[in-house]
């Protein structure tokens, strides 16, 4: 993996890059389309390449594992040979659906005993076999084996946290060096900074992470339920600590204004279920703000879903059909407003770098944070 | 509308022929998928229209109705510009849902009123009103309002259905023919015939059907439940006796093998929800029969769903990765099955109708209808 800084804004300290793998190259600052069970729920590959235009791709460790499971990801030769998309994919860890979907789970040092949310069956992730998993189902980045800890999180547990995350994150170091990848393309390991809410945990966190000098790094456990000026806050002082000449992925976030206001503090890269998820619910977010498609208001809107775009079903479908499908529980309701919400995301990024390498970031970004938030 | 007879298969009674809409024309025999509430389900219209090679989709008017209403549609200007599809439709007359969905429901000579499926209210449809609806829709070819027995169904009461559904049909057709299109595109009206499975009342509802000289004409009250010789008898019985040249409709039929048995006898036209509504169960139709991805046999066969196909999502996906999408819920396994079934059923008709032109179409139907019928 090769990451090239392009560009940086003068006025923020929002940059653009590009990371380059072995099945291709993503342009930065960029937003990962989560595809869960290795699907972005409701799109087509075909889709998501060529009207959403998304550049690389987020898969579940967890929800791999469970189903369809390493044997067969592993005969069909990886997940890009399984699920058809032939561009970069990036893995968690698991952890994060360890503690959220698990009802019964047991943190220790070698690792987390839990029950799968599926079928009750009981399994162990630990730092070693995460890394195992990750060679199997074989993306392109994948993530170090943390705990995410939750909101809020007393001191002394954040504390406790981050210590055994480090732990942790040497014995992935030490796995991920002594394996090899499957399927004959190079494989990168991200660490990821924890520790609340804390500054001084953040601060100690993103040291020791920065010491390991992978390839990128990355910040989690925000986006768990704090407010937004503590997100922030955390990303300024991560982000000051972590090396300039890599990728920083911030894991979980966000809204399209949290995605403008973490780029101006030096995020490159962005995952989040919300415009797949909120779509699914009829929520749309556009350049001049968020529809909620099941009001009323759009009952006879036979405008355009989005009239300023190049993507076929904003432009073929209108407000009031889509407020139908939506009321219908109709299957197509879902997959046009997942395209839009995705197409409108990668859109958001890409106008981004656009404007970081012309210079113009800051005061767009200041304007578009207005707009952004407002309800139509 | 307009229906030229193209060919004539010389050792059966198949057709290939023509009709022209003012929204274009549909080459025959021809299968229409289901659109039931305006959309035909998990596929876009660009898919239907490109990928699919649909020529002509059908509208439930009771869904319609319910939702999102007659004000939305008219306001729209009309089905087609509310959903986006612009070729032609055929919307049925809603008799056969008010049927089956409604739990309270009492038919009288004026109508049957009825509760709603979705919210419980009460409505009467008659032979005008339903008229009056699909005006409002604005299919290119709308359906006369009838009684479509259950079966079984005894004699005398069939007896009765019969002839309240010929003073129905007066009614729709006096109606109809004293009213005008709302959107400046024609429409025509097709009376059903009926008679569940009695011979004699069959041939007495397609004289009289015959004798109202419409555009078109449809055989209801099948494929609900009678072994299918019955329903070839049916069908033998009442092509012998509609006209020659006029299309001829099978109403909710069937199966790949009871398409290509009742081309065999003269039909032209065809629905069916199982293409549709058997994918999202995990159920598809290919060329060498029946596949149910969700069986352990395929968790492990990466090869493409479909090989010999020009259908991107046949090719782009393997049969693991559909049956792995199937067991999860993911949408986007309804979205490949109902793709590659409604594919399939239209290349069926598409074949058909080249075989009938190439005179080879009876040998090839009864080699096709073992082949289709068995379990791989």
């Amino acid at each position: 993996m090769n990451f090239k800084l392009t560009a940086n804004d003068p006025l923020s300290k929002a940059r653009a890059g590009e990371i380059t793998t072995d099945h291709g190259t993503v342009q930065t600052p960029i937003f990962m389309p989560v595809g869960t069970a290795g699907s972005v729920k409701a799109v087509h590959q075909r889709e998501l390449a060529h009207d959403i235009k998304a550049q690389i791709i987020l898969g579940n460790t967890y929800h791999l594992f469970m189903r369809p499971g390493l044997d067969t990801i592993e005969r069909a030769g990886g997940l890009h040979r399984f699920n058809g998309w032939n561009k970069p994919i990036l893995t968690d860890s698991g952890g994060y659906q360890v503690y959220s979907l698990s009802e019964v789970r047991k943190i220790k040092e070698e690792g987390v005993t839990f029950r799968s949310h599926i079928d009750g069956s009981k399994h162990l992730f630990t730092p070693e076999n995460v890394m195992d998993t990750q060679r199997i189902i074989g993306a392109d980045i994948i993530m170090a084996f943390d705990e995410c800890t939750p909101y809020p999180c007393e001191y002394g547990y954040a504390r406790r946290s981050i210590d055994m995350t480090h732990r942790w994150l040497k014995r992935c170091c030490d796995r991920f060096d002594t394996t090899e990848p499957k399927y004959g393309y190079s494989q990168s390991l991200f660490p990821i900074v924890q520790g609340s809410v804390y500054k001084d945990l953040r601060k100690q966190s993103a040291e020791e992470i920065a010491s390991f000098e992978r390839e990128g790094n990355a910040i989690g456990g925000l986006s768990v339920g704090e407010p937004a000026e503590e997100m922030y806050a955390m990303t300024e002082i991560v982000c000051d600590i972590l090396p300039v000449e890599k990728p920083r992925y911030l894991m979980g976030v966000g809204t399209p204004v949290n995605i403008l206001e973490n780029i101006a503090l030096g995020i490159d890269m962005f995952d989040c279920v919300m415009p797949t998820r909120n779509a699914r619910n009829g929520m749309l977010f556009t350049k001049n703000g968020i529809i909620n498609i099941r009001n009323e208001k759009w009952k006879n809107d036979f405008s355009p879903i989005e009239a300023d775009t190049d993507l076929f079903s904003d432009l073929n479908y209108s407000k009031a059909y889509l407020r139908h499908l939506v009321h219908s529980n109709e299957i197509l309701g879902a997959q046009i407003a997942t395209l839009h919400n995705l197409h409108f995301y990668i859109w958001l990024v890409t106008e981004a770098r656009e404007k970081i390498i012309s210079g113009e970031f800051y005061h767009w970004k200041n304007k578009m944070v207005q707009q952004l938030a407002q309800r139509l």
